[in-house]
């Protein structure tokens, strides 16, 4: 057990200035952290959640931005801080509003029955100890005749909720489940085994409240929910990997990314922990915070503007089996845990090629002293192969450009699972946003010889039982201001006619989206969304000016619609929602999603039924996949890619990359592979890498 | 006008063992024709359209691949060619069968009435020419009271078919349609002017059996079916897309890929013209015809067979426009012109970065002589990102390795359009189709002042009107051996029940494919396609091994069923087709799609009905875009990016990647980027670029 947080050591800076947007420093974060206990008898014992940024409202920040773009003097906002607290092992949820401008607690509320704060690493840590040194839990443990020497190690999860037992005091109370596994017996020093290859059949479930074991849960392990008896367990080979285990490839050749000049980025300050990045006409501010990490404000292309902000928003990840206490397992894990909070620190070479940059931020620990998150996101550029081509083919000349992209990455590690995440900008005015899902699945013990339809054996004795991931990309649009709709557009064939005798022709055809909702693809009518200025018209077309939204299709909710997973995950029944802009309006699953009800989130927004045509709204966008695992996922799971991409219609005037320089070998400095193994020579003819990239070419169409 | 063919002169070599699956040499292309031109009296001028291999039947080379792989003698399997050719400036299509073995001509039948040739190059040039040179063109254009100096072009278009006055002496034969542009009059002299910006009203067609002119069109501009006669051209600002008329970037630095040690991948030929290529334990080979380009055979992975052929079979791209001659357009890019044909010679530090290979080939003219196709593919490594990532929270130990991909690139420029087709291979055993559309919209003239709802302006008088891309990617699969199936999964709620009280359960369940059928997904159910052998089973969880097809969703044909553009494109409307294997079943619509009527392609081998459980099947996935043009895809468009991924589902026992050697600094050699802007010290803590890994995190949970 070595989460040992580091607490940072500032290093001497001379004051930035402040910003509202920039992330709370050390300093605001220790004051805040004073004065939410000084507003409490001194014994107190505060349990610090969240530290972070209250950000201004709408109202005070547009006119600053505006200000601030246009080089005028820029009005005064007063920093607040936003601080989610218990009072030390009791129920007292507290959220309160820190007025730093003025040196006091602006609002303190106590929040419940049913509302709970999202774990924290220190807690994650003492939650395992407690169910591992707990004498009933040991007393059945005791049953499996483990070989003598085994570790045995617990995975707290996050305890989901049924709305079933719910009296005050008993599953409505903050609880996590602990899944237990064990290292491998033979190899039991090692630090690094896979204990998820060898489950056990004992869960206990720990009150995050008393720190106590409250119940032991018998895990199912057959066909049905029959719950048998711990006893002796068969240790089975194990599936380790790390390194050290394996047998690697030695045939794999160094690839390296080298930039001569540096990068083609520029990084600076616009206040101590906030970060300005300039790249290729893309201009924006990035902010880190305990729960979305990355966030990203005031995106402007070519001194348009296109987003007010850009953040994951939630994730969900319901699982298949229906079995207690699977059935409850469906983590948030933002809103249950934080992605800032669980960032990996970056190593150069390791997580990326090229030239890095690394951000690193400071958030808070459980006793509210800042805590320093080292290189929690690094930017690169990348190249994404070619951009543009075309060859005359009377000519032969070829016109050619690179798609060079910049790259915001995040790492985080939740338990067992890995989440890659990174915005990515282009040069031809699009964003992205991709997910990779890696990590190791969540797995469970099954008995041997039998197969379930509600997840994959994955390694003797193992099952990983399906499960979706359900992503909510929050997007506050402001493309050429702040005033903004969603149309979609549909495709839709012509009927036959004088006009359209042969039966080929079609349309495409724009639908406004007028009252906040949620809202599907529909790939059969090339269903594209959009958001749009219906104000500014491309001067040569006369379309208005709009962002499509492409977004892969997934399967939506499995759990059906009296299901608690219905409930809770708010966002998850729709590609697509639409709201009316309200400050505090962050999170798609509600603002407290751990053991949370349903009722806070993204579709109780959308049933106020707003007005969202051509006002200030939030566009919400869903993607996922429903991980039916395949026995290649583990021990680790190659990379599952997922992609959200936002690309300009009728935004420019032409294809913004057409400035982009030809892409040349003087530039590029390729080389022609030696691979030659009884190849013959004359048979690898090689193109002049001429200082322009004129190809003469024979014979083409 | 320079469409010179280089005639190869073959560098000296010793003799490599001839291969059944060897491309044609020079010397068999020469050999082929002599024989084609001894069988006809001696003064006749014969028209060669294609020279390529005639593959041998399957019955034949399994067992040779089988011997060969077991590294055993080989059994003999006589070269033959297929040979299609006209007698020159007359309608009579022939196709041939030359056994080159036995020096003879095997078979030789005239086609026809309905059946047409692709189009070639020569031919293309000359149609160009004749259209330009025409009287009553000359009159026409005249009308248009153009510029002195000012330069027409002549784009001859494959002609299509609808079924209208089809008597043998009209529609029925041979034609091309020719679109006409002017470059800019300001600046005429400029050879890669972009025409499509200044399109005209006037179009010639031209027979390419007598050469000559048959028919002029009057194109439509309005937003009805009026054909207003020629009048005087208002000339509009230029368009340009090649860098001399930009003001180009200067702010994007240099970024090279370096492979100090070299690729990672041999090449060796398995015959005079064909390659193998082994890879970090993938192997196969690659041929290369003239309609299908890269044609890659008996692809294996670690001695594990997969494919037993993979080739982009057609694509189909029907236009919206309902009205005359537009109705028609619907252009098989590879079958009526041609994949190979039309490839791209690539340029060292222009197409890819990196070490590169380039493979050439040899195709063949019109006169019958052997056709130099240099750098026609290249082939290299890419970083794809990160493969795998796990970071163990307790010890704080990163595992985490990076995603190589071994890419075989060719473009291809068909007319106006580029397309960038890629096989993509990595270390967790998936295979990769992707294709990169870009290039040049088709354009045509459009009134002042209007829009349409089939198009979109995307210049001044300038209309691209909307159009499928629609692919068709052929898979012969070998999932450890020859006899395979198709299933299907889907995902669906379990009911409510004792053993689902809270309805969150859900089971994946597996439907297989028994006759032959076009199917289609479903992401309401996510339904995904695999290619299984139910003969061989995952020694851990007793799974059939497959292989899973991830395609992205698409818009099916539009046109209606009874439409030309239906019945022609027999793939285009379902995500899925199975049939059972026969051989010469390799082009989805059919061997000749050139004005073609339907009824020769993959709906109609689906129509037979044939078993395809457990037996030799043959897999033809489509995918697509429906482009709804932007004002951001002219004069040239930013990629828009399409993949096909197969990945294995239950094929290996774990992770295939888990012996990929770890991503560390003193392989990957990254560095700081040095973008420091007005940025403090102290901000970017750098990770110890380590020999290993081994990432000591802070306060992650």
């Amino acid at each position: 057990m070595s989460t040992e947080q580091v607490l940072v050591s500032l290093p001497k800076k001379t004051a930035a200035p402040q910003h509202p947007l920039g992330p709370l420093t050390a300093a605001e974060i220790s004051e805040s952290a004073r004065l939410i206990k000084g507003s409490w008898p001194s014994n107190t014992n505060v349990h610090f959640k969240s530290i972070t940024l209250q950000e201004p409202k709408k109202s005070e920040l547009v006119p600053f931005l505006t200000a601030e773009h246009s080089g005028q003097r820029t009005p005064t906002i007063e920093r607040k801080s936003f601080v989610l607290y218990y009072l030390r092992n009791t129920d007292k949820l507290h959220e309160a509003i820190i007025n730093l401008s003025a040196g006091k607690v602006e609002s303190n509320l106590r929040l419940g029955p049913y509302i709970h704060s999202p774990a924290d690493g220190d807690e994650i840590v003492k939650v395992e100890k407690i169910a591992l040194e707990d004498k009933r839990v040991q007393a059945e443990i005791a049953k499996l005749q483990l070989p003598e020497g085994t570790v045995v190690i617990s995975d707290p999860w996050i305890y989901g909720s049924d709305g079933i037992d719910e009296g005050l005091f008993t599953d409505a109370k903050r609880m996590f489940q602990c899944f237990l596994y064990i290292r491998d017996p033979n190899n039991a020093s090692e630090p690094d085994g896979n204990h998820y290859a060898m489950p056990l059949t004992i869960s206990p479930v720990v009150s995050a409240e008393t720190m106590t074991v409250t119940r032991i849960d018998i895990l199912p392990t057959g066909v049905d929910n029959t719950i048998k008896e711990p006893s002796p367990y068969k240790v089975q080979p194990p599936n380790e990997y790390i390194p050290e285990a394996q047998t690697l490839r030695t045939d794999i050749k160094p690839l390296n990314v080298i930039q001569p000049e540096g990068a083609s980025f520029t990084v600076k300050n616009f206040s101590e922990q906030g970060h300005e990045i300039a790249w290729q006409k893309w201009d924006f501010k990035v902010g880190f915070n305990q729960r979305e990490g990355m966030v990203l404000y005031d995106v402007h292309y070519d001194g348009r503007p296109l987003f007010y902000r850009l953040s994951l928003s939630d994730m969900n990840i319901p699982y298949a089996d229906p079995r207690h206490p699977y059935h409850k397992k469906a983590a948030f894990d933002l809103g249950d845990a934080g992605a800032g909070i669980m960032a990996n620190n970056l190593q150069l070479g390791c997580d990326c090629l090229g030239s890095i940059h690394y951000l690193s931020a400071i958030l808070n620990d459980d006793k509210g002293e800042p805590l320093h998150m080292p290189n929690c996101v690094c930017i690169h550029e990348q190249d994404a192969g070619i951009g543009w081509k075309h060859t005359n083919y009377r000519t032969g000349r070829a016109a050619v450009v690179r798609n060079r992209e910049l790259v915001l990455q995040s790492i985080i590690t939740v338990s067992n699972y890995e989440y890659i995440l990174a915005f990515q900008f282009n040069q031809a005015g699009e964003v992205m946003y991709e997910v990779r899902a890696t990590g190791i699945l969540s797995t469970q013990p099954i008995d041997e010889g039998i197969s379930v339809p509600w997840g994959t054996v994955v390694h003797p004795g193992v099952l990983a039982a399906h499960h979706q991931h359900i992503f909510s990309l929050r997007i506050d649009p402001m493309i050429d201001g702040p005033i903004n709709r969603v149309v979609y557009d549909e495709a839709h064939p012509m009927p036959r006619s004088d006009f359209n005798p042969h039966g080929v022709g079609y349309t495409v055809n724009e639908t406004p989206v007028t009252i906040s909702c949620g809202l599907d693809q529909n790939w059969d009518v090339n269903r594209i969304f959009k958001i749009q200025n219906a104000g500014v018209k491309n001067p040569i077309n006369g379309k208005p000016v709009a962002y499509k939204i492409m977004a892969p299709p997934f399967q939506k909710m499995l759990a059906d619609q009296d299901s608690f997973h219905f409930k809770r995950a708010e966002f998850a029944d729709h590609n697509i929602y639409v709201t009316s802009y309200k400050d505090d309006e962050l999170y798609a699953g509600g603002k407290y999603t751990n053991q949370s009800r349903g009722g806070t989130g993204v579709r109780a927004w959308a049933d106020r039924k707003d007005n969202v045509l051509d006002d200030d709204i939030v566009v919400w966008v869903q993607f996922g996949i429903n991980h039916v695992p395949r026995i290649e996922d583990f021990p680790v799971m190659p990379c599952e890619i997922l992609k959200v991409a936002l690309k300009p219609v009728n935004f420019f005037e032409k294809n913004p990359a057409l400035d982009v320089p030809q892409s040349v070998q003087s530039f590029n400095k390729s080389v022609l592979a030696s691979v030659n193994h009884g190849q013959e020579t004359g048979e690898a003819l090689v193109g002049k890498g001429g200082e322009v990239c004129c190809v003469k070419e024979s014979s083409k169409l």
